[in-house]
């Protein structure tokens, strides 16, 4: 089965169907991940990619393993290597700590009846996503101008999560209020999500997309053809710095030299609070042969290498608004990013 | 005939003949242009790249008319179509403006004479420019300190010119004088010149190259790995607003932000004082499918389009020197770019 509109994930007679965003946007294919094992190296190789999505699908993984014959080891061992399929996104942890939770509360059950218990966790999971970025959307949207040319990088989608999406979920809820917008689209190398993913999205919706190499920012921007910069994140740490898609950083920093406002869109389970600062958040170093040879083609002469860091950190003081599913927080830093996860869900 | 090592460009037999940077470094293949018709489509497509190489290009290019049948309004028919094949490096109207002086005042020659003479000529051009490349360098080579890093963009090396290179003549000239260096070289997207030229060429001198994503510069200087920038320029202004690649306005910012030197290095035939701002500098936009479909291989998704400006301005507050064959200028304006022009050669 193939689900029209594209779906990130979805759970099928017991096994979790992936959309293999590596093929996009030439193809449409589906991994079926039967053990949790099969969904950590998806996660690896970024066949599913976006922080609040490898959360959603480690969820899925978990249940996967409660289907195995494991037990609460296999389990807790399916845990382990969940968490560490990628460094940087703490969405991953935060759905891996959830789905122990569950399995704790739940010491008495097991076989199916554990399985079932899990798969229900993973799917609650799954649904808050959804709903969360659309809240995102809703409160997001208030801050988006009609008629704004909105520049945004890599793929904060409906494909970076279980649907709607962040940064592009804002987008969406601002087109759906009726406003009118363009949207430039850094094509984020080396994997090219914006070109792959987040155009593709658009294209879908019917929203304006341009799409620009990463080192078109800075001229866009003194031109003043850019009215805000809008990205997603997948660590926030407690002092409002942020990880996201390498190259962010950059986007900030040209972004606050032409007072253009910078936001950040992500559910709640982005923010870590046990890191004080960004510097203390792990960067992903990927293989060096996603830049020198994509798709099998080597485009650097034999011998050259790279360095190939997925992930960089904006400063706090870069970002003028997160937008998380329970509201908007200004200059986000420890006391704000506290109470807000303090917060009920509204 | 293949020259080691590789040569921009040369003349044999009245021919001249390009290397097709197109190919590289997958394959080392020399275009010959028998017109200057072929010279202009060379320029056009970027077989010939640079701002100092497509120059001399053009003033072969005029030799190349002279050899043609269409007398002196044939050589003049000629000199406006190279003028017309690139609008931002001024170095393009400088060699044919030299090259239309040198018609000038040899009114009186003509057929085989009068292409012997402008042949002459533009073999000049040719040799200054090698010449101009070796002292920016040994100038430039004061700036670079023993064990720096260096971040480059795009390719402003031999390739870039008839021999030696700009920015890499610099890098040339201080590994020369025994300086330990390491540099990293941006990608250079949507044409890859930094993977596929700036890698080639600095492997090839055994200088110490890694490879990244341009996005990636921001988190490279605030990771402290970054000691100097260091780049070319197409077309400077009498401001010292400078054009360069597309991406060099946003390393500058960066560079500032984090109290890193800016330079650029190029020859004077790259300003252009009846210029005043940068903002009168023409930015040629080239085909989107540079973007979309590189190599013929569609990435973005049927019917997205793209946003492709070849340079971008980097205004002279964030230019911390501009190096050229007549010294240095710290902090280009108007007065001393006059000054260095009106400077004879030392």
């Amino acid at each position: 089965m193939t689900p029209n509109p594209l779906r990130t994930l979805y759970w099928e007679n017991g096994s979790l169907f992936l959309l293999d965003q590596r093929l996009l946007p030439e193809r449409i294919s589906y991994l079926q991940c039967r053990t949790a094992t099969d969904v950590v190296t998806a996660i690896k190789e970024m066949a599913v990619r976006g922080a609040p999505a490898i959360g959603v699908s480690a969820a899925f993984g978990m249940a996967l393993a409660a289907q195995e014959e494991g037990g609460v080891s296999g389990i807790l061992e399916a845990a382990g290597a969940l968490r560490g399929a990628r460094p940087t996104a703490v969405n991953l942890h935060w759905a891996v700590e959830r789905m122990e939770r569950r399995l704790e509360q739940a010491a008495k059950k097991e076989g199916a009846a554990l399985a079932d218990l899990l798969l229900q966790e993973a799917r609650a999971i799954c649904e808050e996503d959804v709903a969360a970025n659309r809240r995102i959307g809703a409160y997001g949207a208030a801050l988006i101008p009609d008629g704004a040319a909105v520049l945004t990088h890599c793929n904060a989608g409906a494909l970076a999560t279980a649907g709607y999406g962040t940064a592009l979920g804002v987008i969406r809820a601002a087109a759906a209020a009726g406003k009118a917008l363009q949207v430039y689209a850094g094509e984020t190398r080396p994997l090219l999500q914006g070109a792959r993913l987040t155009a593709l999205e658009l294209r879908e919706e019917g929203i304006p997309v341009t799409l620009v190499t990463d080192s078109c920012a800075g001229h866009l921007m003194a031109e003043g053809r850019i009215s805000l910069v809008l990205v997603g994140a997948d660590r926030i740490a407690a002092s409002g710095d942020t990880a996201n898609k390498i190259g962010t950083y950059t986007l900030a920093v040209l972004a606050e030299r032409h007072g253009i406002p910078f936001y950040v869109a992500a559910p709640c389970s982005t923010i870590d609070l046990s890191l004080e600062r960004g510097a203390e958040i792990t960067i992903e170093e990927r293989d060096p042969e996603e830049i020198t040879a994509p798709g099998s083609r080597r485009i650097a002469p034999a011998g050259v290498s790279a360095f190939n860091p997925a992930f960089d950190i904006t400063p706090a003081e870069l970002i003028d608004a997160l937008i998380t599913e329970r509201g908007l927080l200004r200059k986000p830093g420890r006391r704000g990013l506290k109470d807000l996860l303090a917060k009920e869900d509204s």
